[in-house]
């Protein structure tokens, strides 16, 4: 009888918000250098790292994914997922790691996995300074992602050749290395060099490669239609988006949610406001401010900027308002050394395999039915987020506030897959 | 010098939604058998008893009211005015007896006020054997209007001529009359037959005098057009409805405010929902079941009607949902026997005299400037129910959510009033 090997399989944190064509190349360049025979991704669902709703909805972009080529989608769960750099990355290792992935692999404007790890001995070697001097900016007024940057360049000797902690997605991946660390995961990590795109560029460039930044820009702007994103992205992705927008009339955006923003602000005290998760030093007075001036969410994020917080940690907290979410909740919700449960939303066949092989040892709850599941507190508020998401859809009488439950994994065969 | 003697004033309890040929025939009649120099109107602001937003704010009632006669319309605070008829009309007549009026005049199917004064000596006399009653027909599963009906019926010898307890403003003069004896005040009650049209008839007769709720139906109806209610208010009513919709092209009404109500529904677990005023007895689950299924307000409420609890109690309590009223709030807030406040919302040159005189007088804070009183909770929850119901203008873009702040008591002149 012939031996069957187990599948490599290479983890990825992703978005996809939408699936275009840098996730490609970056999806096929990661199975490469580390040979997997099949990619994982754990997604953020229905709202965003940065504190915005997702595009389109995660069973839309579950599509993409395996469209794309991967073989297992999993939801990163939303407390996770709408989070600074250390939890976002915390969760979704956490959860690779429960489904026994080898490696992990992630975009990165620095490209050497060696220097990441040189980057973290080094600031493990000199926390106390670091952290000195990040105590420094932060009073001084610095966001947290800057004052970190900062810290950074103030404490590394000119010699030392770590990662430009001041890009983006470095940040990001110093956090997936920790991550590993921390759980004491045998997942090896690598990167892969960002192409072209800067991660928040506004505009496309002449490549096919364009960011998602510049590519949700040019869906919610008036001035362009779909097929001028067409360049940039997979036909299956293309198809995927064109399906979406025929049924549903329109995109997901922040300015659909404001209305209930709105009205959480009028209702809420400053004291009942100041329950909310992420809600700190008087951003609530801030917000409740702001409301009585601005008529849409562009206009209210412009009277609550502020140096000390960055539009991102201004939208999360005003996603968890969206969510009712707690610090309460947060603090119950929120530990991220084990997953409480791992929500399947789409598979290839050769998913199938690898998970029905692998599942006898996960030791959390495997979800592919919500309605299965929901006496799990932490995916009942992954269902709530879902079931605002759709709610702008709701009212537009093109979506269901039951979907979420009704729902099964996506599935998709080999040959509908996307090619570079 | 001549000796100036004071005005003679009579208290109406209103809610002019909008103001019509009833309201005026009843208001003429008012201060005809009273013998009244002036009208004092306390009127419901945003939200109205039967739990229903007001088709138009309550700044343009007021002018309605002013026009139609009144010399001073006063605000009803939300918290009495989505209320059950004893703590609408306690409310009511605590902030008349602080305005000092001589005689309140409430419209009914009876016509008799000696009746009214009978059958609450006979209940008083008769109270254990009503209330065992009442206890027993609640237990039943009727409603609290239906079985304090047929209680009074059980108990209520044939012979005895007291008034019709199944007729809705009957039930309401009851309460008024009831209300004077509990506040010890020196009101005098007077009743007026009310003319024709049943209170919630939903079609206009061949009179000049229809129900608000036939009017309010055929404001709403996309069969009708403004013309076609014409015949049934004062002309000084139509030109304020013709300019307000002029203004923001649509009326408010429950629809509006569901998704609101859909939003809170998702993200409040059945704990937190059983925090709010009047949650009472698993509405909360059902509401919370109702909302997968119902697409807009009609049909979340086919959904969740019962026999135990009237339409009428329900939507009181979606207010308090869409309002964030707890329990708590409400039991702090709501003590019927003096007002926090007297807020006025227009007058009449007479009516400022009379005011003037006695404001002296009035021993809680009287508002004219709602910024000046923001410090007062009522109040304040006052002004957040007239902002929550701004909210579909201001999504609209033809409303304000500062408005509240800025606005000042309507002012009229004596020429503008209305004439039957």
């Amino acid at each position: 009888m012939q031996e069957v090997l187990p599948l490599k399989t290479v983890g990825l944190v992703v978005e996809y918000n939408p699936f275009h064509n840098g996730h490609l190349y970056h999806l096929t360049e990661s199975k490469r250098v580390t040979n997997a025979d099949a990619v994982i991704a754990v997604m953020s669902g229905s709202f965003l790292q940065r504190g915005e709703p997702a595009l389109v909805d995660k069973w839309a972009r579950t599509k993409m994914a395996l469209f794309g080529g991967c073989d297992i989608v999993i939801e990163l769960p939303y407390l996770y997922a709408v989070q600074h750099a250390s939890l976002f990355a915390r969760g979704a290792v956490a959860a690779l790691d429960q489904l026994k992935v080898d490696t992990v692999a992630f975009g990165s404007e620095d490209g050497s996995i060696d220097r990441f790890q040189e980057t973290i001995r080094f600031m493990e070697q000199n926390k106390a300074s670091y952290e000195k001097y990040l105590h420094l900016y932060l009073q001084k007024g610095f966001s947290y992602p800057r004052a970190s940057s900062a810290a950074y360049s103030e404490i590394k000797p000119p010699a030392f050749n770590g990662v430009d902690l001041s890009a983006p997605n470095n940040i990001l991946g110093i956090q997936y290395c920790e991550a590993v660390k921390d759980l004491e995961s045998s997942i090896t990590p690598y990167t892969i060099t960002r192409e072209k795109a800067g991660y928040h560029d506004p505009e496309p460039g002449d490549s096919a490669i364009a960011s998602a930044t510049s590519i949700r820009n040019r869906l919610l702007s008036e001035e362009y239609s779909l097929d001028d994103v067409r360049p940039f992205v997979p036909e299956t992705t293309f198809d995927v988006l064109k399906e979406f927008y025929k049924t549903h009339g329109q995109w997901h955006q922040w300015n659909d949610y404001f209305p209930y923003i709105q009205h959480q602000l009028i209702t809420k005290s400053p004291k009942e406001l100041g329950l909310i998760y992420e809600m700190e030093e008087g951003l609530e007075y801030r917000f409740k401010k702001a409301v009585t001036k601005a008529g849409d969410f562009e206009s209210f994020m412009d009277y609550v900027k502020t140096k000390r917080y960055t539009r991102t940690r201004l939208q999360r907290s005003l996603v968890h308002l969206l969510l009712g979410t707690t610090k309460k909740q947060a603090g119950e919700l929120v530990h991220p050394l084990r997953p409480d449960y791992i929500r399947v939303l789409g598979m290839s066949e050769n998913g199938r395999n690898y998970l029905n092989g692998i599942k006898k040892d996960i030791d959390v709850p495997l979800i592919s039915n919500a309605s299965k599941g929901d006496s799990i507190p932490a995916l009942e508020k992954d269902i709530q987020a879902a079931t605002v998401h759709y709610l702008p859809l709701v009212l537009r009488g093109t979506g269901s506030p039951v979907r979420e439950y009704t729902a099964h994994p996506i599935r998709v065969n080999k040959n509908e897959e996307a090619s570079i």
